[in-house]
This record gives structure tokens, sequence and C-alpha cells, in this order.
């Protein structure tokens, strides 16, 4: 019998008989790794338990404390759910399965109704049997057209067995029932303990609008109790936390993929977070010396041609209009050529830099369905965007600046989670990006030397850069747990070249600036999803869509008191309404704090009588009395103050206070 | 000999001979009208003077005084201006030919260096010279090869020539010039004394950008000099009020057609005023109950296919953009799908309504690159848009309710010079329009009785009305004459039908609301482009760029008292910068003055001794002195009192008073 051999991941190699199984292997090493052991990466491919290992290759043995292990039981928990949904269901038709660190989803269609959440339970009892029965898990290739009879009527399985090459369809044999196999599989149903199926939700069938909805199916599973616990605590933790979530509750605003994947509307409470957002930060930015502009999210596509978007960044923009007088009209996905062209409407001076352009942005970016999320993942966006042209002795002076005004910001929206990423090109892979390999050295060498200087802990990322230049990039998370980038500046040495960039120097020459790109909260969209899930929807008064409402105890009564006070307020500036629901009151305190209405006042005879109001703020069970007069300090106070009263200190944050330093 | 009737416009008819010329036919009616004579429409066509007619036909005789009667005469000024190009320039290349109520242009092309402003003295010479020699002006029709051989080396002409149908070529034989017809002509140039070539500039061979850039040669012709006294003064007048005249000056804009035709630049002086009129309109909004809302500029095909667009508005809507997977996106041309979108988010109760829906809405059309102008025409505009969903019985009180709103506004930017004009539908032509004449007919009566509720002035225009229903539109002039619509409130039943919009009234069923388009200053674009105009490019303190420059006697003396006053200023988010340049104290304050600043401000050894500064305000020649104090105090007074203390006394305007009445 021929020999293999099989080499481990400490380097040594060990010859096998032929068909050896990664089993014969875990038991070979230990007893202990055998009992943990649930599936192997034969050569880098995840491969069954029980699978005859063919050639000579590399060995990892997969347990069930490993990413991959949990994909394996992930793949066998779906694929007991299409046995249930087809026991449950006999008409049912089946879609795609997948199954990834996340958990694990299997598509469905049926006639009449769809499946619905509340119909998840019993197709979990119909799992756990088969979990309690020990059934051993088989694979057994099919013939296509023997694979293509089990599926008859089912549009969407027959797609799949079609789409697969060669005539061997996989199947898994599991008891009694026969099922398409998707990956690496358990041995036998035992293991499949700890599982729970979570959500349903539409799904285009392979993903694209044009097809059919479909139902997808959600779910997870764990080999401990504890794991799953703790998963389900999570994802009740990012539920609360997350901004579609939220974003609905509040009225913020809505996507509607009929009218338009990726392009979300803002709703009036999402538009005043957003515009109360858009006022700051452009009022930030001009105290700090940047100039705005507004540029049309138009431009001729030779323009994107010569700043090289076309050529680099292609596959993320919208396609071209033919305006038919052989002009090209292209959405632009970047601002940077529209500064540009601000740049150089006028021959420009020494004296003039660093000259900071911004402006409020809207760029479209041709994102696939599949990976629109929200206001986090979108079509149509608009970036707090600004370019900085500096003489190349002051790139380090204008990072830190930017970097200090950065800071700023976070502060006074309280946000202290973050981590800095200094992002390189891909070393391996340069032809991705502007081919200067001095420029790359140089530039990559003046950030890390900044950082340095300044004392900040960053990571360090290649192949994160953009296509013209390195960047250092702030990084948050998600509710979702996504990593999302909240903030950049990016060197260019490339794009001031490209446009043949000039100043006239103190020697009366012409010199070469250089590009900085940098945005402070990203895009409006992407900053407003942040947002909600920080604050978890309860928005610091300065931003709050409402911040006061008012209840009269008896509108007859006191409703001319309220409004008197609403008036005064209004004339302040603050968001206030009166509620005149005439509900029992009860209800509409409870009614505010769901909406999370920074300030309750109630007022009734008493504080009619002496000019006062009772307080509830947000958040807080008892009200306080105390006369309007007060409290109207007390809010503009609250609204002036931005978050920096918020949860946090209020203080400077460390990274502030080693800015300040320098 | 046969002959022919001619009727006269008041209805007599006469028998002529055959061949019989407008001439014959003046001279037998009157010898006055002979003298004023230059040439005759006959059965609508301007034909020359001493053509022969041929059948019967209405003849009008159009005299010196008639605007065919200038046309006649801008077309022999183009035509000597061609003999007197071919002349000074014997290569040069002509292409088309317009002659218009605002003058005459002659395209034309050299080799070398395009024909300049400064040659045209020199033409005007030669053209003069053509005029006091009397010469006749004779018709001769040359057979296609004759003619292409009189402009053989010049693309253009040979391209006019054989777009011409037949192989009959109309050329002028002008003594011994022979130049290609463009037009009825005079019969001798003596006519043609006051005539003035104006200006030269770029435009594209038959108006596309992607043909060759010709130069332009603009003039004009009266038959009396007091008529082109006051047509220069007019257009010089014009000339210091266009806005884009100013625009350059103050670096308010740019438009680069090579970048895209249409697509304004705002640089930052144009977007500070921009942004102050952004927040001042939707601050003045959300007072008045209305709703901003922020709605994606990209939308599916389909939502303009239900809405009506792409039937009745295609021609000036961009093309849709195929996204790969069935869907197509189309740039907004109109916001009110939009909004649609937001009111049917929900379920609407009776008890929100007048709902308001407004926004500083992005839109798209495709103006003809010919008839793009600055900020005036363009095809990216954000319009101040707004849609209020009304009961039926609301519709008057809602009406009332924009008018007044946009009367104060008007007020605040000092804007008195408008007409108010009813829009209908055409009713001759009426496939145009949403069919329902019974709509039609109640929306134009409801708009009326209004407007004489109010005891307003308008006029009434038939064929104006949007296709979705009637208006009223706000009319103002443009610096070039044209007449552009400022503001609009358009009453719309059908949007509410094909949408199939409700809201619950009070008796718990469902019931269709009345949409009412509106718009209170038009795009941000043709708004700034008016006030522009009308300020002359003095803008109000509130609006200006720039409100204050510091100038310093001395800066090493006095640089750190002017920083101070500065400082102080910017924190009260006045617009300040002192003016270190150094350059004489008389140069400075001119240069303010030309930059059109409100207020500058002299410090020097007194200034810094009492604490006050010496105050020059714009157009004013002396300068007042005051304590810094009392200056602040004056400023921040202007800011806030907007327009309305600027020419205008500040009070009411009668329109204002009328309204208030109500």
């Amino acid at each position: 019998m021929a020999e293999i051999s099989i080499k481990f991941p400490d380097g040594k190699v060990q010859s096998f008989a032929e068909g050896t199984t990664p089993a014969d292997v875990a038991e070979s090493i230990s007893i202990s790794l055998a009992k943990k052991a649930v599936a192997a990466k034969y050569n880098g491919e995840l491969v069954d338990y029980l699978t005859p290992l063919k050639g000579d290759g590399d060995i990892e043995i997969v347990t069930k404390s490993d990413a991959d292990g949990l994909a394996v039981l992930r793949n066998t928990t779906a694929a007991l759910l299409r046995i249930a949904l087809k026991k449950e269901f006999p008409a049912i038709r089946l879609g795609e399965v997948s199954a990834d660190d996340d958990g694990f989803y299997v598509d469905t269609d049926k006639d009449d109704q769809q499946v619905s959440v509340d119909e998840l339970d019993a197709l979990a009892v119909i799992v756990d049997k088969l979990v309690k029965d020990h059934l051993d898990i088989k694979r057994v290739a099919l013939s296509k057209a023997d694979a293509l009879a089990t599926v008859k009527d089912d549009q969407f399985s027959t797609a799949l067995i079609n789409a697969i090459d060669g005539d061997q369809v996989p199947f898994l044999q599991i008891g009694d029932y026969q099922v398409l196999s998707d990956g690496a599989q358990l041995v036998n149903t035992k293991d499949v303990k700890q599982f729970k199926f979570l959500s349903v939700a539409g799904a285009y069938w392979q993903g694209k609008s044009s097809n059919p909805m479909l139902q997808r199916i959600y779910g997870t599973a764990f080999y401990k109790e504890a794991d799953l616990k703790a998963d389900l605590a999570r994802r009740q933790e990012a539920r609360e936390r997350d901004h579609r979530v939220i974003g609905n509750q509040l009225d913020l605003f809505f996507v509607d993929p009929k009218v338009g994947a990726g392009l979300p509307y803002w709703m009036p409470n999402g538009a005043t977070i957003r515009r109360t957002i858009e006022r700051y930060i452009i009022d930030k930015e001009v105290a700090n010396g940047y100039q705005h502009v507004y540029t049309p999210v138009l431009a001729n596509l030779d323009l994107y041609k010569q700043s090289g978007h076309w050529a680099h960044y292609r596959e993320d923009m919208f396609p071209p209009m033919d305006m038919g007088d052989g002009e090209q009209l292209e959405l632009r996905p970047m601002n940077c050529p529209s500064h540009i062209q601000i740049y150089n409407h006028h021959i420009r001076s020494y004296r003039e830099l660093p000259l900071r352009i911004a402006e409020l942005g809207m760029m479209h970016r041709y994102e696939k369905s599949g990976a629109l999320s929200g206001l986090q993942r979108v079509r149509e966006m608009t970036l707090n965007d600004g370019h900085t042209f500096v003489a190349p002795d002051q790139i380090q002076d204008e990072f830190k600046r930017i970097l200090k005004l950065m800071v700023q910001v976070y502060a006074d929206f309280d946000i202290n989670d973050y981590t800095f990423r200094l992002s390189y090109r891909d070393p391996k892979n340069t032809e991705k990006y502007f081919a200067d390999d001095e420029m790359w050295n140089k530039a990559q060498t003046m950030l890390k030397g900044a950082m340095d200087d300044l004392g900040l802990d960053y990571v360090e990322a290649e192949g994160e850069a953009a296509f013209y230049g390195p960047k250092l990039d702030v990084q948050t998370k998600t509710a979702l747990g996504n990593e999302e980038t909240l903030s950049t500046i990016q060197l260019d040495f490339m794009l001031p070249e490209r446009f043949d960039l000039h100043y006239i120097g103190a020697d009366g020459e012409e010199h070469r600036p250089v590009m900085i790109h940098r945005g402070l909260v990203s895009t409006m969209e992407r900053f407003t999803a942040y947002l909600t899930e920080i604050y978890k929807g309860a928005f610091p008064t300065w931003l709050a869509p409402k911040q006061v409402t008012i209840i009269p105890v008896s509108e007859e009564k006191h409703g001319a008191y309220a409004d008197k006070l609403a008036a005064e307020m209004k004339a302040a500036n603050i968001r206030v309404n009166v509620d005149k629901r005439g509900e029992k009151m009860g209800y509409l305190i409870r009614d505010a704090q769901t909406h999370k209405i920074p300030y309750t006042l109630v007022v009734g005879e008493q504080e009619m009588a002496n000019g006062s109001v009772s307080v509830r703020k947000y958040g807080e069970d008892d009200a306080q009395s105390m006369s309007s007069a007060d409290f109207m300090k007390e809010i503009l106070d609250d609204i002036a103050s931005y978050s920096r009263d918020g949860d946090s200190t209020g203080e400077e944050s460390q990274v502030e206070k080693k800015l300040d330093q320098d």
C-alpha cells in the first residue's frame, strides 16, 4: 500500500498509509487532541474528520476551539436546518447556505407565506430530535441526474446543483435524509447541541436586486453553552446599539431598495442631527483656517482619467453618462480633483500656503448591493472632506495641526474608543499603486516619524493605503463588529504631479506643493451611524432632534403657560414642542423617554404659580423643580458644552494632552 | 401679365402685377412709408425690399422702427463685417452668423492668433468705408460648385454651404465683393451708419463642446445714433451688473467648460454667501413649521416613470445609468418624488396637515450647452424646495401663508422689483399636460381667487404651467434682460393620484391630500446670481464674504492692536481680516472698496491710545471715528437687520402690508 508524507505545523514530517484520515492522524498524536478534533486543514483546504487523505500534504488538525471548528459545526447545523425545513414544509425551495464566524444562514422560498420568525421554534424542535438521535453523517456523491431528481420543483436547488462542475454532486446521508452538502461537516449530529435560530429577513436570490426575494433564516451554533449565551448577549447588545434599529425607532432615516439601494432618505429627526453636525464642522474648520467651497458632483470623465481614478478606482465608480455631444460626465467618486480645480483657478503664492480647501462634498461610489448597510455603507455620501496644499517643509506641522483639530472634534462628540492605523502600500503588489518608490518610502517614513514624535500608539497595516499615497486612519468598530475608518489623513505627492500644480516660492520660482487629504468625521452618513451607535440613540442635547418636550398637566389650564415657555425657548433656538395629546401623564413621560428626548418638563398648577418647571432628564428617574430661568441657563450651558459633559469627564483626553504638549 | 392678390394688415386686398416688389407696394401706399421701409414680411417670411413677390399673400411692410427692421440692418452689418474680415485677414475662416434684437455675431477662425478685441477698430474702419461708398446690395445665386470655390480652405463656410438644400446658394454682390447671405438684407450699404463691434469671445463651432473653439465677434447696429448710444449705455450698465463679471472680480465662482459646462465651482467668497443664504432660509423655514430633510439625488428610473417626469420632462433629464443588475438609476430633475417618499414613509393623520417638507435639494437638468450662463443657467443646481401636503380645504390658507413667508424673505434681501404671474396650461395644447380638465379649471380658479382676495396685481400667462398643475410665479429680470422666475407656488392634484397618497381624516377614512410645490428663492445658483446683480456685488454686511478689513497704519506699531480687535470680532462670528500687506494706505483702502468690503477700519496711534477705530463704510468717502465697542454694536446690528436697512426704507413693502391685512 502506498504511503504519503504528512507535514505537521511544527515542521515534522511523517509517513502514513494512503487513505489515512485526519482522525487517524490526530489519534496518532494524542488521545486528548483526538477528543477535541472535528476536522483538518489539508494543504490549506478544510476537510472532514473522516476524509481519506490523498497525496503528500501539510496538515493542521482543526479542534472545537478553532474558528474553523465553528465553521464545521455551523455547516452541519445548516444542513440539519435544511432537513428540518423539508420535513416541516415539504414543498419548500432552498437557496444558498453559508456559514462563517458570525453564524450561518439558509435561504428559503415557500409558495403561500414565507417562513416566519414564529416558526423557528418548531424547526429547532426537529433539529433537536436529529441531534438527540446521534445520527452519523456520511458523504455520498450523487450523479447530477440523481441529485436533480431529489430537488425537482425547486428551481433554486436545481440552479445550485447545475452550477457544480463535473457529474459528482456532494450530498450528505444523515440517517434517512439526503441533503446537498456545503463545506466540511461533523461526523455525527450529536455535537450540534448548542444552536439557535435567530431571525428571518428578506434576501435577493444570489444577492441581485433584479432576482426574486427569498427568506433568509439566520442562526448560530457553538460547542459550549457558555459561548452560545455570550454570543446571544452580544447580539442583543448589538441590536440595541445597531443604528438601523435605532434609526427606525427614532425615525431618523430609511432606505427603500425599490427606490434605490444604498440611497438613504433622512427624515426630519435625522436631518436635524445631520444639519447640526454639518454646521458644527464647517464652523470649526472655518475657525481653523479652512476655506469652504461648493464644487459639482459631476465632471467630465477626462478629469478622472487625469487624476488616475479611472485607471485605479474604476470598479467603485458609477457608469459615465454620455451627453450626446461627445461629452462624458461622471459622478465623482472623490472630491480631490474638484479641489485641485479650486487650487488651480489662481496662480498661488507661497504666502497662501498651507492653503486649506474644505467641503461637505457629495460623492457616489458603486458598492455591491450585498455590501450596503443602513447609513454605514451607502452609494451616495457626503464627505467632510478637506485638502491642504503645503510646501514640502510644512508637511509635518500641518499633519500635527490636523491631528489636533481631529482630536478636539472627537472630544466635542465624546468619542474615546478608537485606534490609529498607519496604512502603507502592499510591498508585494506595488502595481496597484502610483509608481514612485522614493515617494512611498519618504511619505511612509514621514508619517511614522510624526506619530512617534507625538508619542501616539498606532498599528501599521500594509496594503491599506490609497493608490496615491500612505495615510493615517482612525479606526472604530460598528455595532455589528465591523472595523470602520472614522477619520483619515493622507499624504499625496502624485496628484500635484498629475495636475502640474505650482506655487510661486519666495525665490520667485515655481515649486510643486504636496497635497494632504483629510476627513475629520468621515461621511455624514457613516458618522451619524457611528454616533447613533455610541450614544445608543440618546443623543446629547446639542444634537438631539427634539431637545425639550413640555407636558401640561391639563391642556386647558396650563397649556398657555407651556406655550409661553416654548416660545421663549424657540426664540433661543431650542428645539421644543408642547405635548398636547392629552394622554395620561405617565404615558407621555414614558413616551418622551422612549424617544430619548433629553429634557421632559411637566407644568401644572404649582409651576404656573411660581414660574417654575418640573424637569426630568433623560435616563433619570426623578424630576427636579427649578425656575424656568434656571432651566434656560442649564439647557443653554448643556448645548454649548457639546458632548464633553456627557458620560465622559469633560476633561482633555490622553491624546489631546499629548498633542498639547507638542 | 399675371396679377397677384395682396392682403394688407387692415384686411384690404389689392391686385398687383406679379413681380411687384415690397418697394412698389410701399410706394403705392405713401411716400412717407416708403422712406421708412426696409423690407417686408410676405406670408410671414422676412424678404428683401426689392424681392419680386410671387403668388398671392399677406404683406406687412417692415420699417426702420420695427424689430424686424433692426434684424435686416444687422444681417447686412454682419455681411459687411465678413467682407472686412476677408479683406483684413485673407486666410480667415468664417463660421455661423446670427442677428437678433440683441445684436449680431460672426464666428471666425484664424491660423496663428485669433481675432482680438484690439483689432475691432480696424475692422470698423473698413466697414465704414463700405458704408460711405453707398454700395448697392444685390442678390446672386451661385451654383454649389461656384459657391464652394469662393470658400476653399475654409472648412466652416464649406460646411455651411454643403448644408444648404438644392444647388442654388444665396450670395450677395456688394460692390466687388461676393459674400454668403444670411437672411433679409438692406438694398444699399449706406443705411449701416450706426454700428459698433462690441467684443470677442470663444464659442464652439455649432455650439458643441466637442467641436473646435472659434472666436465670435459680437456687434450691434441701429438706424439712429441716439438708439446706439442708449444701447451701449445699457450694455455698460448690464456689464457692471452682470453676475458673471462681478463673480470674476470678487472671486465668487467659475465655470470651466472643459471640466463641465454648466457645472459651477464656488470659490470661498461665493461659498460664504451661499452658506449664509442656506442657513438663513433653513432657519426661516424651520421657524415657519417646515421639516427639513435630506434625500438622495439618485433614484430608480421607475420613480420618474411613476411621477410622469419621464413621459413629460424627459428631454430635460440626464441619461439613466445602468447599474448592471437590471437597476437603472436617474439623476433627479425635481425633488417632488423624493418628498413623496418622505410623506409615504408613514401613515399620515389629518392632525399632521399641513405637512411641510423642505430641502435644499440638488437636482440635475440637461440644459443645452448654448443656453448655459454663469450661475443663472446651469446643469446642476440646489433648489430651495418645499412641498406642503394639505387637505383640500386648506389650500387657500396655505397658499397665502407661503406668499407671506416669501414676501418676508424678499424684504430681508431688499428685493422690490418683481411681478406676479399666474401660469396656466396652454388650452390649445392640452396633451402636454396631465389630463384632467376639471382639476385644471378648479386649480386655476383657486389661485386667481386667492390673488384677487389679497388684492395683489398679477399677469396671466397661458402655456407656462408645469405639466402637473398651474402656478404662481414671481418674475424678475436679469442684467442681460432675461425674465427669470425667482419664486413659485404650484398646485398639484396629479402626483397625489399617481402615488396614491392618503391621510386618515377625522372620520377615520382615507382621504387624498393636495400637494403644493413651492420655492421661495429658487436655486442657490440662480438666487446668488440675482442678488449679485441687484446689489452690483456690494453685498449687504450679513451676506458679504468679508465683512471687515482692518488696516494698521504701521504693522509694527499697530498690528497687535489690529489683531486684538480682529480676534474680538471673530469671536462674535464676524468675518474679518487684518491687511498686513504693508502697501500704501491709499492703495489698501481703494483695494477694500474694489472688493466691496462693507467696513474698512484704519487703526493708528490715536485709535490705539483711546481704544477707537476709524471706520469707512463701503461707498462712503469719509471715515468716522468711534470706540471699538460702538463699532461692534453697529456692525452686529447691521448684520442682524439683514438687508432691510440698505437702500430701501426698511419698512414693510406694499405687498407685505396687503398680506398683513389679510
